[in-house]
């Protein structure tokens, strides 16, 4: 069996061995102070896996991001804020596939060994002269995990990476990962955006299917305000410098790389959430006793999309009226006589009944900065848990108060 | 043919022959000089309809009227505001049929002649004794639909109701309806009511699927807050008092009946979107040139959905991006290079690029209490018109600033 696993302090995705990084300010953004454009770089030939937004509407950087990885390896990637290089037509598809070639020229490799990502303003058209000089003049090293992560941040407030570590048979494997948030909407228009590394020596089909599910048990369960941008990329690259047999899915460690994975991006998931644009509160939902792992997922997923529920929790309403009519609303198969719902330790609904609560304990725990729901439906035996923030005046202002 | 429909000055559900109406304060809501209890009675049997809530939560008074109604005929609806009597278990049901009770009673009718419907907060039980005293005092006449319209109004800041006329063959037909928002959110939950009634001697059947298909083009097209109460209900009566054949989908005046109906609910559906919790402009999404009727009210209805919209219309933002993300995001089937994009007259995408256009024309549009945007999607021709509120810091402030 695999060891424990284990969050690396300061951990990020230069964690893993053979990984550098590096960031630089081009200029994209009008903030005189902040990186713009990032790379990251394998020393090894990686197994490479990616998941996308499923808006019809898809970036140029992503569009030729996925021609590339259909070549089967990757060994960097290249990423820039202050431009979404979305709906650019023919321009933005070249502006994409040159950032990619300039990437590949500095660090040896052919351009589909680079995967490309933008995130800013829709419609408008990457400064490529800007780009050309950045790229040249960017260094990569093991210490450039953290500026890496700040060179994709919008909206957020604060960069988000984490590294979590297990061992087998005598090898030591990272995961590491960087991501950015927090909401699509502001100005910068999001994206969500989230790069994987490890040094385990992962077989690509289970690097693609360890990839899916760690994004579904992740990002996929996480709400900010319900919009799906047209940039969203994750992006998992394995080099396999820690050695040891290729982890298929019969290996041993196949669970515990799986487990690594998905507690990385779940690290990362709520880092996202709990930087929410003009975000109060962080909301945690679980949904157990659903007749299917997809009933359980909905109805966690709409009690955390739920606007009523969002700002309920806000003005620290213990209003449970509208968690039940969320669930109701999700389409989960439920029964309300067998439904029954907490707000922390506080049961407020069971058996088609109200129940009488301590309305002083209640109000208390929706004044923490966590709040959790939890719902049995009473029907079966699957349950899932979708993270969300509370919805402000904040919110509003931030994603109003913006002129093009 | 039928002649053209025209919308009576101060309509209401009393302006067809043969409906007295009424209200009165019972006390079920706090404000002193709030009516709270409302009746509406036909004179003569009617052909009954309804559409109700798709939320797994219904509420009391809705599972007892789906009884009632299953009867084949109704002749008087009950309804109030203050208390919502969803999520109450046994003792609501009892409630329930006890007050379809005390109006059949009251009107000399059969109970399961009597629709109930009930709005206001979820897991709170209705104050019978109240509702004894209002039902034995309450007055019924013909200048009562304003009344009735007021005492179903919960955050609502104006009563919404309107009539509309047409004629065949020498007979004047009219309908008419009231209907309450506003947002299914505030601390009285909301619920869209709506409450119709005809004088046209329209056959049941054909009276089921003209309503079907006219709240589909109307409340099933606007959006406040993604959110679907537990007691959504829309009821139509038809006394057949205007005289003539029974209207069935072959009588030459079936078109003008389901047109009027339908001009009555987009009537009353824009009604509550104008008046939406906290929000500052009306927005209109038309999508043309898509491949299905479907597709054409997917895309819509999620651009006058999408926080980043309603976020952008507010601030006067025109971020067409966001726009064309929510098009992505809806799931209708769309190629960029086809789709073609406008606010109010100004085209701001086409053929996969952004267009020049008028700054300060468009930012003129933006400031206007309507805002107008079209998508053609250039692929077939279905189009779809949904409407919607934008997007406030008031709104988040009326809907957290509430504690129960």
């Amino acid at each position: 069996m695999a060891d424990d696993i284990v969050f690396l302090s300061e951990g990020t995705v230069t964690s893993p061995r053979g990984f550098l990084a590096g960031a630089i300010r081009a200029g994209i953004r009008p903030d005189v102070d902040k990186l713009d454009v990032g790379m990251l770089y394998a020393e090894a030939p990686c197994a490479a896996a990616a998941v996308y937004t499923s808006n019809r509407v898809k970036a140029a950087p992503l569009l030729v991001s996925q021609k590339h990885l259909a070549e089967g390896s990757s060994q960097a990637v290249i990423a820039n804020s202050g431009c979404a290089n979305a709906a650019t037509g023919e321009q933005g598809l070249q502006d994409a596939r040159e950032m990619a070639e300039l990437a590949a020229v500095k660090l040896g490799l052919a351009a589909h060994d680079v995967i490309m990502a933008s995130t800013g303003v829709i419609g408008t058209f990457l400064p490529m002269q800007r780009v050309r000089q950045a790229v040249s003049d960017l260094k990569l090293t093991v210490e450039g995990g953290v500026d890496f992560a700040r060179a994709i941040m919008t909206t957020d407030t604060r960069p988000k990476y984490c590294a979590a570590r297990f061992g087998y048979g005598g090898h030591q494997y990272n995961i590491g990962g960087v991501a950015k948030g927090a909401g699509m909407i502001h100005p910068d228009m999001a994206t969500m955006l989230c790069f994987l590394t490890s040094d385990a020596p992962v077989a690509p089909a289970y690097l693609a299917v360890c990839l899916r599910e760690a994004v579904d048990a992740s990002f996929n369960m996480i709400d900010v305000d319900s919009d799906t941008s047209t940039n969203d990329t994750v992006v998992a690259l394995a080099n396999g410098l820690g050695g040891g047999e290729p982890i298929d899915v019969d290996h041993p460690a196949a669970g515990a790389f799986h487990s690594a994975l998905t507690a990385v991006c779940i690290h990362l998931a709520k880092a996202i959430v709990g930087d929410a644009e003009g975000a109060s509160k962080f909301i945690e939902c679980r949904v157990e006793g659903a007749a299917s792992q997809a009933d359980a997922r909905k109805a966690a997923r709409e009690v955390v999309r739920s606007l009523a529920v969002k700002t309920a929790v806000y003005g620290q309403d213990p209003n449970w009226g509208r968690i039940l009519a969320a669930v109701g609303n999700s389409g989960c198969q439920m029964e309300e006589t067998k439904t029954a719902l907490w707000l922390s330790d506080q049961c407020l609904y069971r058996q088609g009944q109200p129940q009488p609560f301590d309305t002083a304990a209640t109000k208390l725990h929706l004044g923490q900065a966590e709040v959790c729901i939890r719902v049995d439906l009473g029907l079966g035996d699957a349950s899932a848990i979708a993270w969300g923030a509370d919805i402000t005046e904040e919110y509003v202002r931030l994603n109003s108060a913006y002129t093009t």
